[in-house]
């Protein structure tokens, strides 16, 4: 099976740092694509971000329709372009956030997750809201430290998220951590360890969940919120 | 006051018709400028027309700011880019579907939204979701028309609204009825009186509510959701 | 056009003070009368007051539609006799709450309401759940002052405000701050300044709200929620 | 013990039904006193008439809490002035609407409120929500009826309830019935035989909730929504 | 008439405790025995040891509908076993939880449930959330003492209720206290008194209920939820 | 890696039916088990139904732990003993129901639920509330067969899905249907092409998202809702 992963922001270290974390969950048989687009924003830290990385992002999944991929993966926390993807293409298209989000809700009671910078905090609440998951929502702390800062220095991004992890799990309740930011990829059984709790990393669920989708033959309803646009002929299958 | 308008998608005819309704409902001192980008989808009726209709949406937002205008609407009942023009400006941005709804839940216990095409409801159940205005929602019916033909054949839109707005009333429960379509502006009088419920024209409210800002001096709060993404120096007032 | 609003207490320095403060910001083309019943509480902190002064007020209101005024402002902010009000007259009834929250939802993520005395806390807390905007509640905070104290010292109403409104943004992640007394009118752009969010001054918001109103030709729906009571012929229109 | 159950409105037809029906249901030691007030609307079927009944129930509630009663009832299904009348007393009160909801979400997954007219349809709505008891409601239906009418044509009041209520459990799903007008009282079990779903009559559960509050002792807490308004000494009783 | 009390665990000198605690508050004409099963945990303080007492609980339901009882209460504030119960006998089945909350819900505007050990805070959260009572919901507070500690050590217990209910109170807003474990009975108005806020005794709570449904002929309706189970023939009566 | 499955029921030919289809879809490094207890309800149908296969459920699961399976699938589309589960073993235990919702929720809008019989319906939603997922259920519609019906009439009960979740399609706005019985194993492709909308055969999903948590070494977190029952010294394993 071949499965297209996109980081939507332009940082090829991250893009790299991704690549070299899949490869390692990634099934016997699949083949394994990362790439990220060569214009937009150097990292997804606002809306405005998001607005600007959804069209590379969209062009890049038709990409992968067009050459037969099985299934894509938005490896970037706020999914950006997840549902006109899935109107454009018949594939799976899985985001991170919500593959994350619903693995989280099974394996505990509340999840906290870890957000980038305090001003992230509000959207990525409503993002919870969005995926009706707010009842299993004990908070979102921030982290306190830019996208990239975290992709350059690991070492301070994990201290941070040890720190911040802690306080949710003693203060919130959380029984679950989710990383979020697509970034931190490979660093989840470490921190499961030293806290005590299930920590999820994203962006390998969404790659296991892609393969699950791909074997069962399963992929979103083209029928309603994910319908064809009506300008178009047909779903780049 | 100066208020600039946007119709986010390429039509000039639907931007003139806007432009003709609202003349007669601004404030005596406001000047208006209604303007759609040059580029972009003709019409708005999917998750990727509001994603290739954003970039362009807020570069005319950002402009807007730079003319020292004292406030926008956004003229599409997908509000497509309000919380990304929200961060990089100051001045009030207005969407015509978020005010449209707040003053429809003022208005009576539940409103229904007519839509343009049956593959919008569940979007626009979503966002009404996201508005946090579901407990006010008695439904969302589709016109079953698109956008453009809404535009050309203005009768045969009315008729249509008569008939699905009489559902709405009699098997919703609906009390208020908002035409879901920014084009839709100037038919609401006639409505009302037609149905006997009180029917909410978004434009029209849109254009009124940012007057209503700019008259006392309020805008979106620029800590949290919409503080100024990070890379950006400072706000363009 | 002609506005008439009603303070439900029987505090003549209260309405003077709303005279002076919404006399500032009406439109040009606005009539603005400005009464209190004669008999009723002086003050109104508790359902008990809201219980009294609701038969008052109700006259006041259907005295406004006998005169032919084209909307009336219930300038308390528990917004006491509103359904009530909109069954018995078809010109629009604008109450300050309800009018302050749904402006403040459009303006930030979540809003802080300032009230008055502890005690009135869970009665607030249920005034936003019974608007649907409880999504968008970030607390409501006491200002530890009665209302008839806050309007005498009006420096120390300030100096408290600002006190707990840092709270509210520091603690619990208000963006917008609603000053939840109909007698602070005129604080919230000094407070807006001094606290770096958005700050709504209840009454101005519900005068500006009935002039969109009454210039849309809009009201409340008189099918439902609102209907007419059985027991009368007509509304006083 | 001794109960004192407020009719809210004028109809002493009403009141006598009333006390006959409870006469049957009351404990052996209750001493059990109905009564109206003097004034107010004959029958409650509008927020108008709550308004209008409310400060003449708070003056029986007063004179139940001087004249040393154990528990008050107020036998209207709007439970008008519920929380108005717990602030000043600190015997317990109970509404029958409020008893009766609770009970009903007690025996069955979902329950249909019957009401008089359908224009009170989205206000019994409403009340649902305020109680907190939204998810446990199928529909509120009306009976299309008039209070008194109800009362004067017990027999045509019994054939409308049945086939409304048929309706209810056929088509909304509702296992149980509330019988929405205290005037009502007497017909549960007839209603119940008949349908085949329990069916809650709310004047008796309410009286024999009152007893069950005496009994253990318990009332309404005086901290928090029902503390003592701040220009009362203290409660009666 | 008859009621019949399960203790669903197999501690002896709980169900002492509750004999004694409950022969005070049962009516006159009451008729009660308390059992618990002679197999099983010694208490319930898990989603285990709930599974494990669930069978022994229902077999002695059955018993109690063939021997003739009227109610049955089963006292453990998680309500183990409840809805299958109702499904194989059509008497009134009340559970010590289900009908504290809903008295407590009555009572004030927040509770606070109390609750035996930390880890049983997020089912106990889940429980609320189940009665659609989460709206109502102040906090879940641990006391840090097991059941049987708590029934060993009474003295402990009511200081440990003392110190954590005053932090409820305090901090959360609560304005009514529910004592988690059944196994409380009888500390109810000692601590109302201390605390100066409405304290819930769950078990007393539950046995009024009972009585009050079979003194007014209410069961749980048999249509739906608590439908007969497909391979029974008829309900023990 | 090896994955112990557990048909909750004692039908053997259920059993078989899902170690035939499971072993279709299995990776190709699973050794897998299926087996069924031999004491308990041949059907689960019911709360009565549920409740006495747990403890055999339960014993089953910690059999899998100590003879050192990875992970543990449970059966049965109402999840029975799985909070329970996770308390007594630390290996991850999927439900069927839990991973084919949370899987269901992310391919479409709204999902309908398709159960065996219509007593079941209330329950079923109940289900769904307690994933906190009813943001995104359409509705619940009953099959009208029993379970072992299904299992031994396939084409009929193939037949009853397509009717069924034809309505559900066309009345409730369903994108995706979830057959809502493990014994439906195998048939979601064939329906998927019938319909036009996904169909989810819940236990090859389940089954999957074993394989899932197994590779990526996640499980459900042992602090809160699922630590260690406290008599209990250690999980098995």
């Amino acid at each position: 099976m071949k499965i297209f992963v996109i980081n939507p922001n332009t940082s090829g270290s991250m893009t790299a740092h991704l690549q070299r974390e899949l490869d390692k969950v990634k099934g016997p048989a699949t083949e394994l694509t990362v790439v990220n687009p060569s214009e937009g924003p150097p990292a997804i830290e606002s809306a405005l971000d998001e607005a600007m990385a959804i069209p590379h992002t969209i062009a890049l999944v038709e990409q992968a329709a067009r050459e037969r991929y099985d299934a894509v993966v938005i490896a970037c926390f706020a999914d950006p372009g997840l549902d006109a993807a899935r109107e454009v293409v018949s594939i799976p298209v899985v985001g991170v956030e919500e593959s994350a989000l619903h693995v989280a809700a099974m394996l505990g009671h509340r999840f906290t997750v870890l957000t980038a910078r305090a001003q992230r905090v509000p959207a990525q609440v409503e993002h919870v809201h969005r995926l009706a998951l707010a009842n299993r929502l004990a908070s979102v702390r921030p982290l306190d430290m830019g996208v990239l800062e975290m992709d350059a220095e690991p070492a301070r991004a994990k201290a941070r998220i040890l720190e911040v992890g802690r306080l949710a799990v003693e203060q919130d309740g959380a029984e679950v951590l989710v990383l979020g930011c697509a970034g931190l990829a490979g660093y989840g059984a470490e921190l499961t360890d030293s806290l005590g709790v299930t920590v999820v990393d994203p962006s390998p669920v969404a790659l296991k969940m892609a393969e699950l989708l791909v074997e069962l033959r399963l992929t979103h309803s083209k029928r309603g919120l994910h319908a064809l646009p009506a300008r178009y002929c047909h779903p780049i299958s």
